[in-house]
């Protein structure tokens, strides 16, 4: 059960000129579920992506980069849920080309213009010809307004279908930007969320729409955690079509992308955010964020390393207040010269610990009354700068592990 | 439910000539169980100690290595369970001083010449009046025979104490070696398990044993992890009492010392194994084998990983094979140079994965074989080198969840 998460409502979801989406069921995992998607992209389109850095990178996440450095324009992205094509070596790389190919020849373009995308099951073989089989279907599917179903289309063991859109004006022309994404679990991502595609029809640069993507991934998908476990096939990509005719935004520093940007770290934001609303047994989003830190990447440290610790999730999920779990994942998040007397801790509105040690005026029925909540703020001061961060997360639950322990079956 | 794991007998405990152990009921957390033992030590003995490396350590951490760099001779240690005495702050550092004198009066030495151990709850006061009021009666208690009682006495979430006892013959002479530990939840030990007290009567140098000590934590408790959060309170305690007559052991090089350092690393991997399985809510007890690595420690690094993983876990808990899971942990284990296309993967007699990806031999039946039983041995092959290292660890249930949840309550 997602924490505060509707699904989205499909008249909610802006269409992006430019692109058409559709999706079938070809039975890659389980029978009756749209399990294929293809987004089809209209001549002039642009795609940037960032990728996991686990170093056992699926195929689609290879074969991507590789048709990504070929330099064609990109026309169409595939996508299946079910089986993940990790852990496949070379044959995994064939069948990830074999299923662009098919596409490729469906949509009347190259091989080397299609980006796949594969999640679900690792070390186990792509199911090739039944996706071949669904092609047609998913072409003959194609229209501009598909997002609610092709955000159904990724889902694995997300409970709620994840699509968000917002709308911005740049140089007087009304810019539409709507992403989908799709969590669960094996979520750290490192790069971007195991998949997430983010589309927008403002017309944007190869360079500063590169930029965009890094950027986006940093503010959103990189700043959540379920397990702490970083995916194979991670994926992000930022798609503009051109089609709002605005002119080009080239460069980082302007108004116009900073407009632009704003309004797509928004939409992916609240996409990472879903994700973890929707992560594996969840019952509390916790947003945890580590202040006055020599580095925003030491603030970061700190905040995973209190997202991650098993003993403070399970205290979220029985809304115990066993804060010390806190201090000790804070002084095991790797800075050697943390003096803990400086440490701060507040949950909520209230002041847990100061100066390293338990706050004088903190009392257990203040901690059991913030930790009751479904969303739980976390902020933590470190005294040693001005620098922050912050991570979104989750709890632990008997769900997660249940989940986790039933996946395949 | 401990994993393959009975509770010591207390006649296969050696008593260590020149130590004697006494336990009382102080109804510190909980009335009417032993949470208090006090180790009077003989005039002549030597203590070395390896502490966390968690950056907020316990007052009892603190003040054990002030008193150990004091110089004086150690003639007792004071355990208590229930209360950590963890970011307490200077308040805790007062307590656990007042601990050690109140020990020190009974006993007739000096407040520095006792050590003070404390495990339990972070973040709350320690009962220090409670403390003092049944420090007589552990005094009154104080026998040589009391190893049993001392393991229970320091348990938390512990089911089943934990003890081992060794003999070896040096010089003629025979040797006891006896050990105690407690574990439970709250454990990747860095430097020592949360507490584990090792005795001998050998006679020992200085130096000596504070090179066996940190080679003995290097090889035991620093090998371990249950859910990857290392202890604000961990420690390790090797005592060399020098009653059993032979001729004071110097050098590391020494036949001698090779010879009692087997015998303590034996007891102390005996006692971490032990911790394992009597992990938070375990069922599987796990050896995770990393070889062929560039260095032992990114071998570590790499079982670390392969232990700390939330789906890989689960997965074993579920006695699921889905083993692709591993392998994105291998992923996620932060060698930049991995060629995944040379790893391989073992699970007891079979070979799941050769060159990076399934091996052509490997069926879902042989996978679904090999993770039943209870103990599991994982070989993971990283074809970089000469390098090894093994971690022990356990799966992750439903009742690691629940024991957590619950743990103040």
């Amino acid at each position: 059960m997602a924490v505060n998460l509707e699904p989205p409502r499909a008249q909610d979801l802006l269409p992006v000129a430019g692109l058409r989406l559709g999706t079938a069921r070809a039975g890659i995992r389980k029978p009756n579920r749209r399990d294929l998607l293809i987004a089809a992209l209209d001549e002039g389109t642009r795609v940037a992506g960032v990728f996991t850095r686990n170093r056992f990178r699926a195929a689609p996440v290879l074969v991507c980069e590789e048709h990504l450095a070929a330099g064609l324009p990109i026309r169409a992205i595939v996508v299946n849920t079910g089986v993940a094509n990790a852990g496949t070596g070379e044959a995994g790389i064939a069948s990830a080309k074999t299923v662009c190919a098919a596409t490729a020849g469906a949509l009347g373009v190259g091989t080397a213009q299609v980006l796949p995308l594969s999640t679900g099951v690792i070390m186990e073989p792509l199911p090739v010809e039944r996706i071949e089989r669904a092609i047609p279907e998913c072409v003959a599917d194609l229209a501009a307004g598909r997002w609610a179903e092709a955000a159904e289309a990724i889902m694995t063991t997300d409970t709620v279908p994840k699509a968000v859109s917002r709308r911005v004006v740049i140089d007087g022309r009304a810019i539409a930007v709507t992403g989908i994404a799709k969590g669960a679990g094996m979520i750290q991502p490192n790069m971007a969320t195991m998949l997430a595609i983010v589309a927008t029809d403002a017309a944007v640069g190869p360079d500063a729409l590169q930029y965009l993507a890094r950027r986006v991934a940093n503010r959103s998908f990189n700043a959540i955690t379920i397990d702490g476990d970083t995916s194979t096939n991670d994926t992000l990509l930022v798609v503009s079509t051109g089609r709002a005719g605005n002119p080009e935004i080239v460069g980082e520093g302007t108004a116009e992308f900073a407009k632009l940007s704003g309004a797509v770290v928004e939409v992916a934001q609240l996409l990472a955010q879903a994700i973890v609303r929707d992560g594996e047994g969840a019952t509390k989003f916790i947003t945890i964020t580590v202040d006055e830190g020599a580095s925003r990447e030491e603030c970061f440290r700190v905040a995973k390393a209190i997202a991650h610790s098993p003993l403070v999730k399970t205290a979220f999920f029985a809304s115990d207040p066993n804060l010390g779990r806190i201090l000790a994942a804070v002084g095991n998040a790797g800075i050697a010269d943390l003096d803990p007397a400086r440490v701060g801790l507040q949950l909520g509105d209230v002041v847990v610990v100061e100066g390293g040690s338990r706050a004088v005026s903190y009392t257990e029925a203040q901690g059991q009354r913030v930790m009751k909540p479904a969303e739980i703020a976390v902020r933590l001061t470190l005294g040693r700068g001005d620098e922050t961060a912050t991570v979104w997360t989750c709890d632990l639950s008997y769900d997660y592990v249940k989940i986790n322990a039933d996946y395949r079956s």
